[in-house]
């Protein structure tokens, strides 16, 4: 398997992305493609040791950044590390996509580079989060901020697939994030998706509350985009926020420094458990080739982890599978909405 | 001032609900009306001493409970503790209403019953939340799923308001809660608002992430009720989700124990910043009268922190400066929208 991996994307490039990629090759036994300025990623690749056939360089003299419109910059920057990186899974070259740069560039190349998959209305952002009791999948999470119940459905059929072949979950619970759990509640999007998803042959369990969400009773949560994003960046905030307060009272005073000395075992623990990335990559599901976004601030072994999650998606068939389900699901339900 | 209270709304009433009045009009000086079965609730008093004329009691036979259809119920439960005390401030009775009941019904009562103030739109539930450094407000908190610029403007207004009256902040920030903090950003919703909030003579600082809502930077939030009880149950779930892991943690060995103990001062704290019921009530920003909502697990302390907030809200006649001002702000960007 061959994976495009954006050299330029994320705070810590190129170093953290060659470092992680080296140590994939070695562990993983892919092949890496990586994209940037040549001799700089060449340099930073001579540190280290390893099989020379596993990893090529193609040459980019461009890089996105983050804050730039994402269509603006994919036309503009056709010399980027990331549309480089996108046109060799486009071009048949490379298998899957990874980077750590701009989300919305990587969402817009899913799209306009690599293409959907044939009836997907919308690629989808797919983060995996560590719930109190297991993980869960949200889906969007802020790719599409408007959205018809049609797109919910297919977002919540292709969360499906993923959570079963990945995580390894048969047949997951699919539950929809709404304001209420009764079936009447929400806005007109969500009691459309209830009518919808009650009607489809997955796993429904009804609406979550956002507050029962963190749990991870239920395995893959469906929304649109802006809900999706609010969720996790509230989940981010009122974490960040808790944990950073507790570090000040901590150190206070000697006794609760003491406290604390004594519990770092459950801290660290803990900030691991609630730290979102630490499960490496988000899937942009819906486009016909593997797409995964690792967190901006990767560090080497998040990167590993993220073209760990690649291969598995690859090796999983995931697209292969959700082209196949799509064709199953009720024809009449995806293909006579307009898009 | 006279306050009707929903003698039987709550998890925890009539007991917490009277004993709180009972406290309320010895401490604070209001008079106070209770609503509910008279003889279950002269009982309760009984149990009391305070001055006899400063609580009355209306009789009513039937209970809304939190789990009926709100409009339904208001209709067909005439006789109800909501009922009666939404209409001793329609009939100019009482000068505010207290309920620790179905959220829904209370707000279709503030519409339905006591009606809205003139020109403006849709009523909002804003709850205010402990921050890290300063509380800020959320609103809609969840009356209005499906909502249009001008109500996210009118819903500005009213909280900087309220907030600048209330809690003595002078010309509070308005954020808009978006998923991106550029102008661009967000749904069609939000980038319509944002035009609006931005040529407003509000205090606008902009798109605020959910993640920096919890800082308390900013003072008065804007969105839709979908995003706002998307954002108020996130928070409490994570928060929430935190502490109990973390109780289980801590009583997993002796170490962590002794550790717990030595930072018990610190979780006390931390828990009461992190309880977004400490503020008390939340109020219905726009009905033409004081409406609170305590929250459902009220005790008898967070009631009479709700009747103090209603007293504040009466004293600083917030109900007339939103009159006032509504009337101040362009014509034109009100008027000319439709309903």
């Amino acid at each position: 398997m061959i994976i495009a991996v954006d050299g330029m994307g994320g705070d810590n490039a190129p170093e953290a992305v060659v470092e992680g990629c080296v140590e994939a090759v070695k562990e993983l036994g892919v092949k890496i493609i990586l994209t940037g300025p040549e001799e700089l990623i060449k340099k930073t690749l001579s540190k280290y040791t390893f099989p020379s056939e596993s990893i090529a360089v193609v040459n980019s003299t461009e890089v996105i950044s983050p804050n730039e419109e994402p269509v603006k910059a994919l036309k503009q920057k056709k010399d980027s590390s990331l549309v480089k990186a996108l046109n060799l899974v486009k071009n048949g070259e490379a298998d899957a996509v990874l980077s750590a740069g701009s989300t919305g560039a990587l969402m817009a190349g899913a799209t306009l580079i690599i293409g959907r998959i044939k009836g997907i209305k919308r690629v989808a952002l797919a983060p995996i989060m560590p719930g109190k009791t297991n993980p869960f999948m949200v889906t969007d999470a802020g790719a599409n901020v408007d959205c018809k119940p049609i797109y919910l459905l297919q977002f919540a059929l292709m969360g499906k697939i993923y959570f079963e072949n990945i995580l390894k979950v048969k047949n997951p619970t699919i539950g929809l994030i709404n304001i209420g759990s009764e079936e009447e509640k929400g806005n007109e999007l969500t009691k459309e998706t209830h009518k919808l998803l009650k009607s489809s042959n997955l796993n429904f369990v009804g609406n979550i509350e956002p507050r029962d969400v963190p749990s991870g009773e239920t395995n893959v949560l469906v929304c649109d985009g802006f809900v999706g994003n609010t969720f996790l960046k509230t989940y981010e905030g009122v974490a960040g926020s808790i944990f950073s307060l507790l570090k000040t009272e901590i150190m206070s005073s000697l006794k609760t420094k003491l406290g604390g000395l004594l519990l770092k075992s459950v801290f660290d623990n803990f900030k691991r458990k609630f730290d979102y990335t630490e499960y490496g990559g988000s899937a942009f599901l819906g486009a016909k080739g593997i797409v995964i976004k690792a967190h901006g601030s990767s560090n080497s072994k998040a990167f590993k982890n993220a073209i760990k999650q690649a291969k598995d998606t690859y090796e999983q068939n995931i697209v292969g599978r959700i082209t196949e389900e799509l064709e199953k699901l009720d024809a009449g339900s995806i293909n006579d909405t307009e898009d």
